[in-house]
């Protein structure tokens, strides 16, 4: 067995052309761009010797002839608005390349639609995995204000079925995908195996205070929203520092006061803050620094909190993080096992058989802008990895 | 002497008409609001026996026939936009109620140009005293980006010369204001009288670190502009609050980070400092530990700091704080010695001739804001005190 590197890289670049944008790609979900990349992903899955089907999302199957139970190996094609070209279709061209490189084993191929949330963050994976219905995307608009059930009316999608994933049919998930960050670039590391897709809690923090002259109040008569939070925000910095994790990450990412002037006490201020970990125990202990900060908030301040997106852990398979370490060390890779700080479709993947994921590094960390991209020797050894991993996970018992 | 409360009271309901906008006014400089405010005031003077003139800048000066040397008495008619009603009249009409009140008395009364900052904060009191010349105001422009030049035009003023002060023609200039503050009104005093003008500094500062993805980038490979933004200014309100005296004010009014979402760590931050203090020792105090905390912020990140504005203090002169403690206590008056926070035409005046100010009480502290008022009992009771500060300034050799 051995991947063809050029045949490879040839897919990805030819991918890069459908909804080309500079250096890099604009391919938002179910947009004619991103549509046509669907209908070339299925015509090179039906040359591959897959059978090629789209769902009522644009979801893309490719199922293998081959006897299973299969693995299944994919991503997605979609991308952020002015996005990179590497980004979710590196899984997909993976995929691709394994069933050419493994014509005997059964590997199904998949296309997620709309991983990237330009109407719905991971509606594919979520469909297929059975956690959303047909009613739970009613409403949902872009950033543009149009509709994702028009547009699945326009481009004839609606009147299909959605897939959904079928009891017994696989042996595992695997997903690769770039770093999105700069540790395997600078560790010098070829390969990251993730251990999970970290939990995640985002938090909205507004302070009422009330707006006074900054020259004529004196300090001892004001209820300052602004110095409110720039002492709350000092103390979860220090707060988090200490008690995090090595692998811990937290943000605050947005503050603003109003009404923002030199000369006004600020009447009101607001702070986003976001922390993830893969240990639920470290979220609840940041979770409750921060209810504790708002407490110990002057009492002429007035802090309200809301929760914006809470994310639980989502601990990737021992088995698969085992066979990648089985397949890059035997391959000479090297390797780390990595938290992985992003959302990805293997979460919604996990809970319903053995899961697992690879990250090969990005060139100076960046992801989700048209500057991303890895190294061609890194894209073609992170498939290597890959195809080998699915080649012992077919062995598995 | 006496005054006549309920004529002083028509005067300032009168001048309230003139751009009346709901509670408040509307009356920028040198709009036509503006214009006829100035014209009525110059039909006041001419009734009370003043000469009075209108110069090239909108500035209304009117003369005493009486033998000299003059007390100068006035303020400003001009309004912020949606202002309140008292902020400048009541120094004007108080001018106008001495006049009428001690005929004998050499008086003459002004209302300045442009206080609020329209096109040029304290136009008028800066080229009554010479600090500007007519060259200074090409390219001034108000914030609908209109030219000062050109309204002078319009006006018709243009075409005029500007009021210089003439040497040796006054003893001194009173100018009356509402506090703009809650001190008053909290303590229950009467009278407030102005020991100084507070100097003032105004900091833009900016922060440069670098965009990452707040899930995916470990905490020490980040630059984050944000985190540095909070710790700089929690450590500048930390020390101001130890080194500050009893009267000096501070105030971050406004923070941005850029680009302000929840997961992307901050590339850049903006944060605006200012500080106040009649004590030029304490401002030497505040900007140390501003450069201070700049130097510490780490090396990473990139800080540059723009002084927007500095403006010396300037002390009120002991004869006219005495004149006024003289009637004040001469009255009955409660009253107490402040430091005026805010910027009124007396800073300019002051250099050139003894100087000083008095304040009533503002209900609720409000100003620059159609809420802005006063208790006509406190009106009255200011005017008292300035027409027998007048008359004792007058008679002092």
């Amino acid at each position: 067995m051995g991947i063809d590197g050029e045949r490879l890289l040839a897919d990805l670049r030819a991918l890069r052309e459908i909804g080309k944008d500079g250096t890099g790609v604009h391919r938002p979900a179910l947009s004619a761009q991103d549509i046509q990349a669907r209908e070339w992903v299925m015509k090179r899955m039906g040359e591959a010797g897959l059978k090629p089907e789209m769902d009522g999302l644009g979801n893309v199957l490719g199922r293998s002839q081959n006897k299973g139970p299969a693995v299944l190996i994919g991503s997605h094609t979609d991308t952020v608005p002015h996005g990179g070209w590497l980004d979710g279709a590196l899984g997909v061209a993976y995929g691709l390349e394994a069933v050419r490189s493994l014509p005997d084993v059964a590997i199904d191929v998949i296309d997620f639609q709309d991983e990237e949330g330009t109407y719905f963050s991971c509606a594919g994976s979520m469909a297929f995995t059975h956690l959303i219905q047909p009613n739970d995307i009613n409403g949902r608009r872009n950033a543009d204000g149009e509709l994702m059930q028009d547009r699945l009316n326009e481009t004839g999608l609606s009147a299909r079925d959605w897939f959904r994933l079928e009891s017994g049919r696989y042996k595992g998930f695997l997903e690769a995908h770039i770093e999105q960050g700069p540790v395997l670039e600078r560790e010098k590391t070829d390969i990251a195996i993730v251990t999970g897709i970290v939990g995640a809690q985002r938090w909205q923090l507004q302070f009422k205070g009330q707006a006074d002259h900054a020259g004529t109040t004196p300090m001892n008569m004001r209820r300052d929203a602004g110095a409110s939070m720039f002492r709350l925000a000092n103390r979860l910095l220090d707060e988090f520092a200490k008690t995090a994790a090595a692998d811990t990450v937290w943000n605050l990412g947005h503050a603003a006061l109003l009404p923002g002037a030199s000369n006004v006490v600020p009447s009101g201020a607001e702070l986003f803050v976001e922390f993830r970990d893969l240990d639920p125990k470290i979220l609840e202990q940041f979770e409750a620094i921060l209810h504790k900060a708002i407490a110990d908030v002057a009492p002429c301040i007035e802090v309200t909190s809301l929760q914006s997106m809470l994310t639980p852990p989502t601990p990737m398979h021992d088995t698969i993080v085992e066979v990648f370490e089985q397949a890059s060390t035997g391959l000479g890779k090297t390797h780390k096992r990595l938290a992985s700080g992003a959302g990805h479709d293997a979460m919604y993947l996990a809970p319903q058989m053995p899961s697992g994921m690879i990250f090969i590094p990005s060139i100076g960390g960046r992801s989700h802008d048209r500057a991303e991209n890895s190294h061609d020797h890194d894209i073609i050894s992170g498939c290597e990895v890959m195809v080998k991993a699915a080649e012992l996970l077919a062995e598995n018992d």
